[in-house]
């Protein structure tokens, strides 16, 4: 596999990622071929950057003025998972702009070194009641100095 | 199959239901063993009591101040579902309390007759802000009235 | 909060429960409501129960040639989840028949030692492919000793 | 809204694309900002993608020879969806290769002209047994033209 397979170059294996996170996989996580259906991925992307947020941020970022809402989001499937096994979601910034996050995430079986699948996040943050763009909040940007 | 088999009596097939509700089912909806999951069923139940709460009462029931929260729920599994089957969801009311409600639910594969799935789903009203128990909304409690 | 709160007599406080199962929360398990939905409640359950099945057996029980299907499951919901929570989910026999079993299962957040919910989840082995009523496993019914 | 703005050039409106399916959304799938959760979006897609297969091919795909695994996904959200929303997913085929189908999928609000999200689901074909890349099959093939 080149870094190519992967999408935008970045990292891509396990200790390349400057946070990782923990998450269970569910009996229902699997489909009928006996996988982990693609769209539970998602769900580890948007566990893992959101959990890591209210961790790093030390503030419950749902009551923020100013919420992170999904704009794009993109994977690319690389191996299989399968319930019971345990995902490490690895967290790193791509880009940092006045309103808008990108995050690269890789998904790991396990301790494994090689990706699963590698994803891009991208958080674009506006108001809470007008939902238009505003500037990402000190708070997450301050957070956010810990992925680079 | 006996009413006994559906657990408390009550309403059992297709036409014994005063409402019914068309929802589709989902591809990720299937386990591993090829049939709906079972954890899907209860889904079934609270997007057909809300979702005909809303449209019978003609308002957003998340804007009211009385919020109904899931007490207790339970489901008789009697056959089978399997994408892209579409499932009819037929509700009774199995009886109206000061704060609560307690909702019938028969699940049907399209327009068969008999059950594949017998649910029982208990609504309790509290208050948004501080989550008390409160009595049923009025407009809740003027729509419960069709399904008697 | 009394015993009958909980539904059947059985344990209740999370030292009661001889399995002990960990399950991470999702972002997506909040509803609008800012809780753990209570359809994910179920999820945890069959995820505890079949998780702790396949570690306690040491095999894949989706292989053998009797598989469980859930004929009827109930949960009590006596306090809220929210993801980020940790769950902890306890499981307990409540009654193994010739071709059933009936777990009693206690979902705590973290290590809290009231419940959040308390459920009850039967399932019946079948025949993987006539799906007719069969023995528990053998491999099954040794593991199940743990639980007494 | 440009072309640009929904990623790569092809159909956007309702009504430039060949195959409209229609899904019903569900209670939980919003999520705690009152919204459909992203996560659901890419469930649309393989709902959208793997039910209109079925129909189109009068064939049971999860029984042939050769599956399609999701090699790829993205997605572009452009607008919210709420439940009780009704949704409506539009198929367009983007490339047919030896072995692997791209989609390019909208998403709409009802009737609505301009979609809330463009997405692009890739199927590699593969054995169902080695999973090694195999030939689309003949029936998806045949099939496929529809969409062109």
């Amino acid at each position: 596999m080149t870094t190519a397979d992967r999408g935008t170059p970045g990292p891509a294996r396990q200790h390349d990622f400057p946070v990782l996170r923990r998450i269970t996989t569910r009996w229902a996580d699997n489909d009928v071929y006996g996988h982990v259906n693609n769209v539970v991925y998602y769900s580890f992307f948007d566990t893992a950057v959101n959990g890591w947020l209210i961790d790093a941020t030390g503030v419950d970022i749902r009551e923020l003025p100013a919420i992170g809402v999904v704009a794009e989001s993109s994977c690319q499937f690389l191996a299989s998972l399968s319930f019971p096994d345990q995902v490490v979601a690895g967290l790193a910034l791509e880009k940092l702009g006045r309103s808008s996050v990108i995050y690269r995430i890789g998904l790991f079986s396990g301790d494994q070194i090689e990706p699963v699948a590698i994803g891009r996040f991208v958080h674009v943050y506006v108001n809470r009641l007008t939902r238009t763009p505003t500037p990402v909040p000190d708070q997450i940007r301050a957070a956010l100095a810990q992925l680079s």
